[in-house]
């Protein structure tokens, strides 16, 4: 979070609670040297980690595989102007233990362009922080505002 | 883009008009060296730029400034599982020319959170990708698949 930004943070709980609420983020990483952007579908594993899935030939798989990446999701106003963003950092992992891959096959969501061959992507979730845009109304509705 | 993900790649001109098309993104920069990302609203300039406005105390402003960036838009519909994103990336800098900071300050979108003290940041669209999720429909509504 930025301090002086007019933004009211959010706790972890509640980050997490509205991480779950949408089905789809966007996984930022690096990628020959530049910054990288995605979106991708996702659910959270019983520990707040992150888990995607994607097609074993895909370079996302390679480029996050072992990284620090940041994975953000938002829901916006932009006409209200209100909304909240939460984004998790921690270091990413393609998943190789086979009980845990057949597992994750029954509960990470289906891939968008689904492919013989996929993995899971675990990030675990280092960091987790939020904020809420409080632009007259918050997130729930209740006016703040005079 | 990445190869062998079952997406379709979009071209420059289809690229600008989708980002044009939605009224916030994000940006993706490095922030005490991990990732980071935070929506924001936008507008394009003449030339293909993004612009931003945001506060001359906000750490954003001094994060970006002379930074590669991406600022990523897109619209998803996980459930009809279609959808596009696009990226732009390029070196981001806060305006200081005077005559160009009156200019902006006309056309620029407000803050979501105004200050008094404002400045703005414009992308120069060095690299401008995007992809379509053709999961059944085209971003058009025509049916792709058999």
């Amino acid at each position: 979070m930025y301090p002086n930004d007019g933004f009211r943070e959010l706790g972890r709980d509640e980050c997490l609670r509205l991480l779950v609420s949408v089905p789809v983020g966007r996984i930022v990483h690096t990628r020959q040297a530049l910054p990288a952007v995605l979106p991708v579908n996702f659910c959270l594993d019983g520990d707040g980690s992150v888990l995607l899935r994607a097609s074993a030939a895909s370079e996302l798989a390679r480029a996050v595989d072992g990284a620090v990446v940041a994975f953000e999701v938002d829901e916006v106003d932009a006409v209200r102007n209100a909304g909240w963003s939460v984004v998790v950092t921690g270091r990413a992992a393609v998943v190789t233990e086979p009980a845990e891959r057949a597992r994750l096959a029954r509960i990470a969501p289906r891939s968008w362009a689904p492919s013989p061959r996929e993995v899971f992507v675990r990030i675990h979730p280092e960091l987790v922080t939020g904020r809420e845009l409080v632009g007259g109304r918050t997130l729930y509705g209740v006016d703040l505002a005079p």
